[in-house]
């Protein structure tokens, strides 16, 4: 495939005139071609009215049209091949072998929510009988199923330009629901996008869905996201990025007419607690195990571990020897874009330069443009308690010890972080009273908590949650990853003594889909 | 039981000193002792501060003792016996009937969610069990529950004294949820809420759970609530009224450092659609009907039919007959309170006054303070669509007839609605193409769709929906009424690996519980 810097739009292909980007080889910081036509208020009107035209239909199509779809849609990207690894090399910086890894995760997550889609549990049928007898009132015929919320719009991350981008779990999640999705692609890997989305538009067509259940913009500015979170027509939002951009989408959102949900996910530093019986057992083994982690994909990763926090003493210190041994000789990494790479230097200098913080160890020297060399800090419980400016997430492969007097000065920092994406404990058993009492303030704080593995590597599977309380998402209620995250883009409605004939499918008698439901309550096939 | 005017915080009762005020006895217009002492930011931090304190331990009290609590509720409800009954029907002026059936549903409600609590499908309980040979990448032991969200504000409402008030929906479905609840009691019914919410104090201490987890607040102006939303430790909002009070809380919500859901049922006009053949073949009845649910209960319901359409001719003036018969001989009602009496009146006042607005009835004059006499007007879908103003809910026993050309014309108007909690169609055989036509509209515009009954009158059930698109609710995404209100005041959170002495006994091999559990994604009581 050619890439074209067009935009798609229904089934069009379309220049937007609204000033023209190149996506960037950070590993270079060339520019490559070709040229993308940014869109601005005259394209976000037009996929929104197709979206809403699409609407109706694509949110009643059956439930096998419907995984099939998503179904084709995953084949469609198989089939670009090694071009579209080669785009997103070449946008990202990403090596090979991480990006045909996420495309395997892409692919996996569609046809994850292909199954979910087919068998139906996430309608959650309900159908309580009419009681023509009860007394003193009888009662109606109520059956409760849950629709697609509307159009929803998709701003593809930085970080994972194919499984958090144009087919990521935002867009599968939403089109599982039920959903057209316009989606904003990250001006950063435009022509992934462009691929992508391809590979959408042309299975939209080969199985026979209306055209505007999907359309692709570009912009490298922030106009065109906002007039899109803002468009009446679309009714969410799914977003994966930085804590500012999500607050201002968020406050867009929030100042509509119709007030819409965004599902954010922004800011987490993932603390990881290093147990004292754990570190007396591996301090070695985790100090190597946590750079491996921190460093991964030039620690550009939601659930990158970036504070510790540990019980000072000789086998902290093992820890850290072992960490720095380890950091220090880490290769620097290139990052996603030049912004990022700045940013990260600005975070890692605001670090070493703060009061009371030590810096342990620093990755080796870069040696080409958007490198960065990893960092490790230390400061006391005291310190970090003392100034809240140390909790920002640094995005990139930095991270912060936190050296605790004891283990309750650990609960006692725990309870002030922000809300994350994970908490991670490094136990052994005879951790396990300390950790049974740490756990109620993670549950409070996290939406996954890990034991002895490293929050970096989201599996996608029923059990995940990558969300959790603010600021690691906007709606600690919900997730992004996994197949709970249909979710987030469904609302319930019920018939009260519709005619049999008008009931939709999924409520009639006799349960023709073979669903799950619930009968006065109680689940089953009937 | 003596009412003594004072709040309730925690365990201990507390006369609040920021000013004293009474309820009004809205038939006779006189004030009702004893005076009630308003909180302000003193309470709101004691009341959050326990609240928080009971958090962990109440979400994690086990099943049946939370059932038996909210059981307990119930039980000291009734035993507070004529008592109750009295003193609502004079703070509210809404008949001994109406409130006896509103203590039932009150006590039945409680009761459901006690065997939602038992029966804990709420949990969603999944496993995907760990693949420690799948290649490329092993899989780690993958475990999700649903927790509490945290402390819940809920806001009794002025129309239900009993069902959406102190131990209402909102304060049940969050007990059942596992979050303690710090209640802001209506001005209009606070004898009421302090009976109530010493029922529930009670209940606290015979069920040996953690005092916080209940406190009630009384205060005459906005100020106390508006400083309970903004508590940190509040981590959820319910809340029963007006369009303009549930604005003003969604956006103290949405500004806080830490912003928090808000469940807001506000505003619904609920359409109800005359179709051709059924107003062929019922025209009087429906007239009937129709003015049987607008004018119960003063026509103080949130789903009170507000306008009705129907197609131009001899079968609509047929059932505008009925309806001018019926309503002009309906008896004066005396409304809830002295404010709600006069925003009717204006609002009346406004429709009559309206261009192209024709008054088509009045309900018989009054012969006491705060009454309402019940009203009905009609205008043309032309003059409906060109005025969004004619779209404001009267709440009351008002009601516009929107006479439309044709069908087409009343689906066209369906799509300019706003959101509603309800849709109602009177629909013969022969009407059920057209209805069916209207059927994705009225999802996209309704929480409930009706077939040939009335909106008011809601079952608490598995299948009710009580919400809709904005400003119905604040969020389509819930119900305020029926089991699945539970879901509001929870959240996922996964657990990865945990040893399994650590983890929550709703995951726990063995299915120690006996939930109903996902493993792997299929649903069974593994």
């Amino acid at each position: 495939m050619t890439i074209t810097g067009e935009m798609l739009i229904g089934a069009r292909r379309h220049r937007g005139g609204d000033g023209a980007f190149h996506a960037v080889d950070p590993a270079t910081g060339e520019r490559l071609d070709p040229a993308f036509g940014g869109g601005g208020a005259a394209e976000v009107e037009r996929a929104c009215a197709l979206a809403w035209q699409a609407f109706d239909a694509f949110r009643e199509s059956g439930l096998d049209q419907r995984a099939t779809f998503l179904e084709t849609v995953a084949w469609n990207i198989l089939d670009i091949g090694d071009e579209l690894i080669a785009r997103a090399m070449a946008e990202s910086g990403l090596p090979r072998a991480r990006l045909e890894g996420e495309r395997g995760r892409t692919v996996g997550q569609l046809r994850l929510f292909a199954q979910t889609v087919r068998e139906g549990s996430w309608l959650d049928a309900r159908i309580d009988p009419a009681l023509p007898d009860r007394t003193p009132l009888p009662r109606a015929d109520l059956r409760q199923r849950h629709i697609a919320l509307g159009p929803v719009a998709v701003f593809g991350a930085s970080n994972f330009p194919l499984a958090f981008s144009v087919a990521g779990g935002d867009t599968a999640s939403a089109f599982a629901a039920g959903c057209p999705v316009v989606v904003k692609a990250h001006p950063a890997h435009p022509g992934t996008s462009e691929l992508v989305g391809r590979a959408i538009q042309a299975a939209v067509a080969a199985c026979g869905l209306p055209e505007g259940m999907f359309s692709l913009l570009f912009g490298a500015g922030t106009a065109i996201g906002t007039a899109l979170v803002a468009d009446p027509r679309v009714k969410a939002v799914g977003f994966t990025g930085s804590r500012r951009g999500g607050l201002a989408l968020m406050e867009v959102a929030a100042k509509r007419p119709e007030p819409v949900p965004v599902y954010a996910e922004m800011s987490s530093i993932n603390p990881v607690f290093l147990m004292p019986a754990a570190l007396a057992a591996r301090a070695e083994a985790l100090g190597a195990g946590f750079v491996a982690s921190l460093t991964m994909g030039a620690g550009q990763f939601c659930t990158n571990p970036g504070i510790l926090l540990g019980v000072e003493g000789p086998d902290l210190d093992r820890f850290v020897a072992a960490a720095v041994a380890a950091l220090g000789g880490s290769a620097a990494a290139t990052m996603l874009t030049p912004g990022i790479h700045a940013a990260y230097d600005a975070g890692v200098a605001r670090l070493a330069g703060a009061a009371a913080v030590e810096t342990l160890a620093r990755g080796t020297a870069c040696s080409g443009p958007n490198q960065a060399r990893a960092a490790f800090f230390a400061t006391t419980a005291r310190t970090f308690l003392a100034e809240a400016g140390l909790q920002e997430e640094v995005f990139g492969a930095a991270s912060l010890l936190i050296r605790c007097p004891d283990v309750a000065a650990m609960r006692v920092v725990a309870e002030r972080l922000e809300g994350q994406l994970t908490a991670t404990v490094q136990m052994d058993g005879a951790d396990a009273a300390a950790v049974g009492a740490l756990i109620p303030t993670l549950e409070r704080k996290a939406g996954r908590i890990l034991a002895n593995g490293w929050p970096t590597g989201v599996e996608v599977c029923h059990a995940m949650v990558h969300g959790g309380p603010f600021p690691a998402t906007s709606d600690s209620r919900s997730t992004s990853v996994g197949t709970l995250a249909i979710r987030r883009f469904l609302r319930p409605v019920c018939y009260q003594d519709l005619p049999a004939d008008l009931l939709p499918e999924s409520l009639r008698d006799g349960n023709p889909l073979g669903l799950w439901r619930r009968v006065d309550g109680v689940p089953g096939r009937e």
